[in-house]
């Protein structure tokens, strides 16, 4: 049923007109350009497809393997584990509910769905869509309410499981409080390591402008911290990369409103970093002018700055340097040959493993920086990003256990469902079985 | 490297010497039968020929699918956690606590293990084996102390995952102090159905016994509840589990103390049962005789009491009936027909999904009670048992993201690794590439 | 790309309208009744809707093993031939060429298609369809000629595969010619055992009625012959199929002319049939009146001959009983319990081991036919059938290395690609690595 | 019973002198240094230990997918052929043999095995060893025979299925005898391209002369054609290849008798290549001195042609530069950056696609080239090579349906079982079901 559901859907949202109202719905509550919230949609769209037809039904493959006598079959099955909860964030209103929903559905789970409700709207038309398309009403249950009211929900109500995204803060309180029956996708400190062969300079200039300041930062994938190979010192870089910022502009949303940091909070930890000696402003660092954002929000102008490495390994500077910023905000520091070292410790020491990049094709150093990091969704190669599509690939955190993901049927699989295991044991018996002894 | 170890040290235990050396060292910490004890030691044997050779390397298996242009790829790899914890219980001193070891150390994780300290000296022994055979000494610590200790230590040395074995309490507790970075396989009130079709009497009733009663009921997967189809009163089922029992005896530890239930406690809790309308003992329900066992152990029958099903779905009675005993004791109840509706409920009711036994051969009763039920190990036909050797299939509970696995190449990956996502994107670039407007 | 195409040929081919165009358009090709052929097309576009999205590129999907040293992994890749061929019967003008044509494209193969000349304007006008959803016109070669011209093209062309589906003599010189480059699915001569357990009497004569009649009995997948446990006769099976049959009629197309064989061949062999002793006409037997089919045709009523089991395996009379009639046409015997085992011997001297039917729901039963028995799409239990929509299973022969399958993801697999395996060795050297003697 | 066959073969085996035993058996029949007679024994040994314990089971995995509607479920198994035949050849008497054996063996088929008459003893000693480590004596038919009263064999007995790894003109033979029911692993012209990054001179000179020259040559993966980048001239490989191949001598083996081609023929293969304008000998070019090798075999030193590559791609040279001759002989050419299309041809039109290797750490050549090329088993890296131990990744060719692998779990699913589908579909009826019409 459900992949019908998911043809039908699938069809319906890639009308034009349906993918530019629902981009234009997307806009209006969240702050990010035209381009970005098509583009949330079409993942979206392109994600339904991915699951017509018969394709949920191999979601549920199972697989079997000969017991010991005849008769005997072990079976693992993929099983739902019930009712369920989902809590997702605003920064994506369309595409990380509508993906976990329909994963949970696949799976045979009864999920309650909690979208932040400043951005629930857009769920909302798009539930209603969902019911166009045959999703039996009794199967979603959509909640609109704040955060302290669905936590006593589920505290209450006690599903199986619970997916959330949003931050750590509040995703380490959920997991206690929940004992664990949780996975989660929580933000992310993410870096780029640019290696030891430069080239395609424009190209990935471009990438880091839109890594770090796309949807004004506010992608849990966004580029945080730049690791630049000395080599790169002299390719024009971050010339390049300061005048692509420069493009950004309030007009189309190419750099806009901060919704859960204030522009004064940033300007302060901008001032904190420029108290360690060596650093400097490379670009940005300016509020934004001309604007009537209310002062709740955040509004400053693409930014970056320069950390000497050394320093940012030092115990006293380090947790600084690598506070999260959900905004257009990013750390910049260079390394040499011989620094290779500081540069992994530096990511080993990070909280959180969310994505990265090691923009690089060379194969040995590939080899050494993979091999010793652990963040989930990792690009390499001279085309690498931090943020990308997960429609097509697994999106997700490394490294611990409770760790979410979406995007694939490995994801819908791990976050959906359990492992049960049914063995059959149908006989019949051996002609000569005789009542053993006790043991 | 692992594999090679595997390979000298399932030669090793397979030697008859060595099979007799480690069932004995069982028998004299876990009160259980030889021929239980030799059964463990084997089932560990056998696992370990089960990742000889290559087999190691097959468990890090990997998968890539093409990307969206050329010199894109993303790879789904199975990566290790890093530093992890193993703690296991008394009951199986050496299984549970060498698989789990085996399988954090193939996935490649740095482990420390504690075995409870009544019981530790079995692994301590098989730990000096593993050395022999090649483990390096770094590899693994041992640590051999008191659970409020080990406690202090988890919340200090912050695991990236730990994986417990043992009581539901303390593993709620440890869930919610580690934050849910805990893998669980808790105790279980295991239950067995049997179908309309009666048949193979004698077989099954000595199945009942073995799965009730064998290592005096302190396996997690010990039979706590028969449900019996009304069929089955007149084919002299009960008889026979009477008689079986009546054979199992202190002197060869077929019948034995049992470690964390006293007598007092066991006989009070079968007194509140008869308290229910309709209650009788079938049989047993005595301490054990002409024993030195310390009273701070129990000593009881094996024990069956009757308890009409209606009466065990009453809200009153629920939870009394479903608490589990970690002895030889377990409640026997039947059903007609038109109750199977009951039985499922009371089912559902039920906490710890861990395993279950459906006893029949009737592909269609066989369908109704499997789709309606969620525990993890599920034994299904005339043959089925609640206890059996994990060693060719999945061991473990169901519906709970917590649940952990033991036995199998998929119990390995789930518990001891975790979804690492790297997308190569090496480019070339398009050949006409122009920089796009930002967005 | 192909996932774009599919979804937009799958959504095109589901519009009434087109659906209505196809069926009609395969109606007077084929001569099957309007449900028949309107299955035909709807099967075929749920097969598109399966392969959707990424779908395709999940075909692709390899697998990596870790080496033997850093630097050192193994990966299985699923490779294409290259050229191809694909040749493809009458009696489904739709789906067999459509679901092996896109199997041969989405894998990455170049196809040359060729289907049996007197129905190819189903595909002609389906490749027209598919090029309007974006099919490049240079990647599929059709071809329209008679077998001997296409037999010349295929030694000239000499492609890498060749896929063929049709009679037994022909793909018996095929793969002679082609040095067995070649995939098979050929004719068969498909069984249907009915077990000891008698239930649902109705249902199970009509899918008797359906699997040997529809379509005038031409599907590969036909019931041609029904092995009757003793416990039938009383049943009033033999009747309920009497009248079923009789409610078939030329103007709907339920019954209709036969393509490859006379309305004189069909009459010869059931009066062949009928010098067996003990055999005799169960029911039809005569040709059909009042039509105008010509007589280079067949046109017979649903025929249905008994013969008894033990003169079936008489070699003088076993390669006339399971002599293949491609058409309305049908063996009927009996066995009794301790017959099985003839059964059994039956159904392994014949050739063709397309598909079979056990309809039982006796697990016992069910593992001894099952386990010796080879038929490549079996169907087990009380709803088991011969024929059947090969949209969510895999259909095709097994017990020959030649053997196509046809359907599902593994079919597209194992019939057009290979696997190739690459094993990246990208060092470091070991850092003291010395030239070691020659060997 | 398998896991437990291989467990105590691979022990056995395993034994110092046991090893040795096989080892010196292998070289008394087989022209080879006790080093590498000794890895053909180590790789056996490795193969058996991969299939301990539960992992001949875990070959035979089948998987589910849930059906249309309640009670259905389609299950797709791996399913034995039955009857098969096994023919091997001279080089590997060990290796090869034994590892098919055991790869029909776990699938269930009944295999009857016929190993080149010359090297046999090797073999029939290694089934001693089975049958003494339990294989029943009627599971394997193990004949000595001449090619001709196999084939006649063959075409009587009618297996089921015939791997077959030899020369390709037996092959083809087989395979038009046989229709196709026939895996093969044919012999190759295997090529090696050294990319344009220069580096490891030492080590890559080392892998050339073990590629081209150990076992005289006399491997189906052995290295026939060397394709080097003008960036190598001034490196010294060539001088160093020479120089090692000075010190391969006939008292150890590291250069020895060839057993299916003469010296003459040899000779006059290299005389007829030097008669290309521009070719040269680079080294070696004469026969073996003080030795008494018979004159129905070769001796002759190892030897390297330089051919031009403009040269081999006309139409008059190809066939004559890429003919395979089974002995210490190879054919080095050189190209410049942007005849890397001409080499790309040369590789493609020859005809059979064993083994390759692209020695380079560059991505996007690797991308390029491998991208390009269909050879079956194909190492990439700067440690690439074209002979390896296929212990632990697949061995075998690509881009024919016909392909063989030997090795992996998935050479032995692939060429020792086929793919059977067994749809259960045990109801229960829907509760409202009526009779359709007929269709």
């Amino acid at each position: 049923m459900y992949g019908d559901i998911s043809t039908k859907a699938a069809h319906m949202l890639g009308q034009p007109e349906v993918l530019d109202f629902f981009a234009k719905l997307v806009q209006r509550v969240s702050p990010k350009s035209y381009q970005q919230a098509l583009l949330e949609v079409q993942v979206s769209q392109k994600f339904l497809e991915n699951f017509c037809g018969d394709q949920v039904r191999f979601l549920a493959r199972s697989f079997a393997v000969p017991g010991n006598h005849v008769g005997q079959m072990s079976n693992g099955y993929r099983w739902p584990f019930g009712p369920v909860a989902i809590i997702t964030p605003f920064n994506f209103p369309l595409e990380i509910p509508l993906l976990q929903l329909m994963g949970a559905l696949y799976m045979g789970n009864k999920p309650v769905l909690k979208v932040d409700s400043k951005v629930s709207i857009v769920m909302e038309q798009m539930i209603r869509l969902l019911h166009e398309c045959g999703l039996p009403a009794e199967d979603v249950d959509f909640i609109n309410s704040d955060g302290i009211t669905m936590n006593k929900l589920l505290l209450e109500a006690n599903p199986k499981m619970t997916l959330f995204t949003g931050s750590s803060r509040v995703a380490e309180k959920l997991a206690a409080d929940l004992q664990g029956r949780i996975k989660l996708e929580d933000a992310g400190f993410d870096w780029k390591i640019l290696g030891p062969d430069v080239q395609e300079v424009d190209y990935i200039s471009w990438v880091c402008d839109q890594d770090a300041y796309a949807c004004s930062g506010q992608k849990c994938s966004a580029q945080s911290m730049l690791f630049m190979h000395k080599n790169w010192s002299s390719s024009g870089l971050l010339e390049k990369m300061k005048k692509l910022s420069e493009r950004r502009k309030l007009e189309d949303l190419t750099i806009g409103p901060v919704l859960t940091v204030t522009t004064a909070t940033m300007i302060e930890h901008m001032n904190n970093l420029l108290k360690i000696p060596g650093s400097k402003v490379l670009f940005g660092g300016e509020p934004l002018g001309n604007h009537s954002i209310p002062e709740i929000y955040g509004a400053i102008k693409p930014t970056a700055v320069f950390v000497p490495l050394v320093e940012i390994l030092k115990s006293d500077n380090f947790e600084l340097v690598t506070k999260e910023i959900f905004g257009p905000f990013q750390v910049v520091t260079e390394y040499s040959e011989d620094q290779l070292e500081l540069v992994l410790e530096a990511c080993e020491r990070m909280n959180a493993h969310l994505t990265a990049a090691v923009v690089s094709n060379d194969k040995l150093f590939l080899q050494e920086v993979l091999g010793r990091s652990v963040n989930g969704t990792t690009y390499a190669g001279i085309r690498a990003r931090t943020t990308g599509a997960p429609q097509n690939h697994w999106f997700g955190p490394a490294g611990d256990p409770r760790g979410a993901g979406i995007g694939t049927p490995e994801a819908i699989k791990l976050v959906w469902s359990c492992h049960r295991e049914i063995i059959y044991d149908i006989g019949p018996l051996p002609k000569k079985w005789a009542l053993p002894a006790a043991t």
